[in-house]
């Protein structure tokens, strides 16, 4: 269910702040005061008004506000091991206990634009932080969760990114083609090892028919692509040989720009490659 | 204890196949047989004569002297991780009786030119083949097995090859020189994992002070090399990303011809990089 | 002016016989022998059905079919310099009048699938040929041309193709993204020199706004594009460095599938790039 | 003729100030001067102590010393094209009348250091500096042509950079080998087109047996290597491919050190190559 920004712009004030308050529990008095602003061009410009109105909140409003986000789980950055979630559980809740202590308010972040290893590097991080810097980290990602919301839940001219994207390509410079039929997996990579997370073969253009990932946040981390480049040209190199130059290749990469397009494209022969963000 | 090639020469027939005999357990008739092909020019022509007179010989003749080779043990395939081998050991012991019973001969490869895992990939390989090409096998790896006592026990001109090198090489082509001071690991992959053999870091001139490997043989099988491009180039990106593009980049490799050279360079920037195998 | 396949399936034989003889002159005869094998489901498949009736043809028809195909002038290989043309045009008249007295026919080839230079090749070239060989050759040469202009003489599904193109892509691994304001010029390369073609500017994808070459074939031949690399990277070089590593850097190709597509992609930095044929 | 430095070190004050002055036409007195701070441990510490010699006289001595050196000619850039040369020589002459004028002194340049088209770019530059800055040039060229003179005529330790050196290596991962038998050719690149410097090919090693450019410094300036990458790979290629994709490959590439070590290598396949400065 959608709303569009034409109706947001057109309702009463009080509906507006209703609306914002459904979408961001608390958040209804940033509705009130960003209303006389309407209307809005954009869902873009009516996520900066909110956050203006956010910013130009007393700290007992924006501490109040924060503090009604939950925390997040293991289970937010979505997909994990259980075994290793269970692992590494109750390290993470002594962490998030710590972070409480120290701030005097719970650790916020933006938990599908992470991985559990990026949420895990994140509170470690910020544990050592300074409380001027963690009211400003913890606004950076509730501006994230606002933005994700509205980008989700109003139609219009606009919308602010809420998506990234992850694609491949294989190139054959030893026969002068697109490397059709190569298969390939793609892996998050974590503290406690590496995760599968889909696999695919190149189409006829050496691309995969849809995106690796899309229609989300690129889950900010680290991740690996293996390549089964050996199969792939194994007639074309010397039948007596047993173990080929490249046999499987894997490309270790990070993402840090959950709303990018990362395209991680191959070149490769039997005997070299190259690895290139591409576009 | 080295001899010269020039003392096996001139040395009565007799001493000539004793040393023969001494070099490989019950060879001493094939001493007898090339003594009068002397004086031999190189130490290779030594190793063809010997090896032409094993061909010559009697199957019988051939059989038993190969059966006295012992098979290979896992620690032959040495610096396997001892855990590994234990939970393979098993396995490997049913492969050889199986071996022993189809063809009537043990198993014979000349282990310090294989991993462990090429060893069993071998072992499980020619389990399948017919006996004449295992006896064809058997003598090709009792070839290697005399040309490396040979080339270990003889000195003179002509020595046949007996080491293999493994070398690598980092570009900073962000910058336009060698990548100093990037640390490295190599590990040798098979089944069970990943063993590490070696940690190094480039010099000044991007490459390592020593071969990675040198000295013997190359083990045939697969390798990895990681190299630490993030911490290399950290610098030069922007302060703010917090998961670089490239942090380790994995290079995975086979190594198929052990008294080869095999030189895995890489061409890198913290966007890109080139792995090939140069000269 | 463009006749719908439609029409040509429905018309009487007659019409459509005088429809071919319009669109190839002399070759009325082809029309009313493939008239009985319509309807055609595809222009390909008109296409097919003509050049199968010029194969069926007796000698002395094919023979008078092509030598009413006028022969190549400069021209044909059209946006030639003038002044190569005019030093050139000599020696082509009399490569023709060579041509005719050794086959007995005029040299047939379409011209606008080749540059100047090409067609001069292919003259030199098939002078030297056997005439069986040649009669072949001008047969596959007339088989372009009719399907050049059945293309674009005729709408309907299953086209031919008619076109090709070259596209380029500029990728920056020294700062991760496409290079955009990269100045490019794509020449024509031959035996006299270079002829620049077209002068562009990469955009913000690094790519041009349109291909180099569309809308008609690649013209087969040599070609040259030169990306001006160092106007891009200066700011990010020592700036006391007078003589770039990379200022202009030429990328020298050869086109041989006119109905191809060629992309001539780039990844650069301030001191290597590399050059591939992609897709 | 070389002096060893240890003769240097123990001759009378007056015969060093000699030989400095038989190196250098009218640089006695510098020799006079730095005759005290004998001995020198090295030779670059004997070329420093005549800098400083130099830097200390006053700016009459310095203004006379540097006017004594005569003015470059086209000549100086040796193995400049004859016909070029003379297009351009009067231009050169106008150029350094010019610079006389502007600033009371000879331009004075190193110019076994530059290719022809270096000097006159340099003539131009300079042309339009100040006269401080136009100083500090003449005694930092004055100082290039010390050192180079200095590191000719005297024996001993630690002789200053007077060479250079350019080498080429290509690969090619095609097949997994050096590329041997390749020819290429260096030219050097100019305003008046291109000259033909040298004509190589490629050894086993995919290397050329000597350095393309060594024993003297290289002349700054931008230079041009074509390879025939065509004819080596052809076999390897459809044998109906009339236009290979790559034919001669031109690598582009300026030279900034004239003392610097150069390394031009290519990575190719018959469909793409990789061009870096190597080590």
């Amino acid at each position: 269910m959608t709303t569009h920004l034409d109706s947001l712009n057109a309702a009463p004030a009080e509906d507006f702040a209703g609306f914002v308050g459904s979408l961001i529990p608390g958040a209804a008095f940033l509705g009130e005061r960003a209303a006389s602003a309407r209307p809005f061009a954009t869902v873009s410009a009516l996520h900066a008004a909110l956050m203006a109105a956010l910013m130009a909140a007393s700290p007992e409003e924006q501490r109040a506000l924060l503090a009604a986000h939950p925390e997040p789980t293991a289970e937010d950055a979505a997909g994990l091991d259980p075994l290793a979630a269970a692992a590494e559980a109750e390290a993470f809740a002594r962490g998030l206990a710590a972070y409480r202590e120290r701030f005097g308010f719970p650790f916020l972040i933006c938990a599908e634009r992470q991985t559990i290893d990026a949420v895990l590097d994140a509170l470690a991080a910020r544990l050592a932080g300074e409380p001027a810097a963690e009211r400003a980290a913890s606004l950076g990602e509730f501006g994230h969760i606002v933005r994700l919301r509205l980008a989700r839940a109003v139609e219009g001219p606009g919308l602010p990114p809420s998506t990234g994207r992850l694609s491949t390509h294989v190139l054959d410079t030893h026969g002068g083609r697109p490397a059709a039929g190569v298969a390939l997996r793609l892996y998050a990579v974590g503290r406690a090892g590496r995760r599968l997370l889909d696999s695919r073969t190149t189409n006829a253009d050496g691309r995969t028919d849809a995106p690796l990932l899309a229609g989300a946040p690129l889950r900010a981390g680290r991740y690996e692509i293996e390549f089964d480049i050996g199969p792939y040209f194994r007639g074309r190199v010397d039948g007596a040989v047993r173990n080929l130059f490249l046999e499987t290749v894997p490309i270790r990469f990070g993402i840090d720009e959950p709303e990018g397009h990362y395209h991680v494209a191959m070149i490769a022969t039997p005997w070299s490659y190259t690895v290139y963000r591409g576009s």
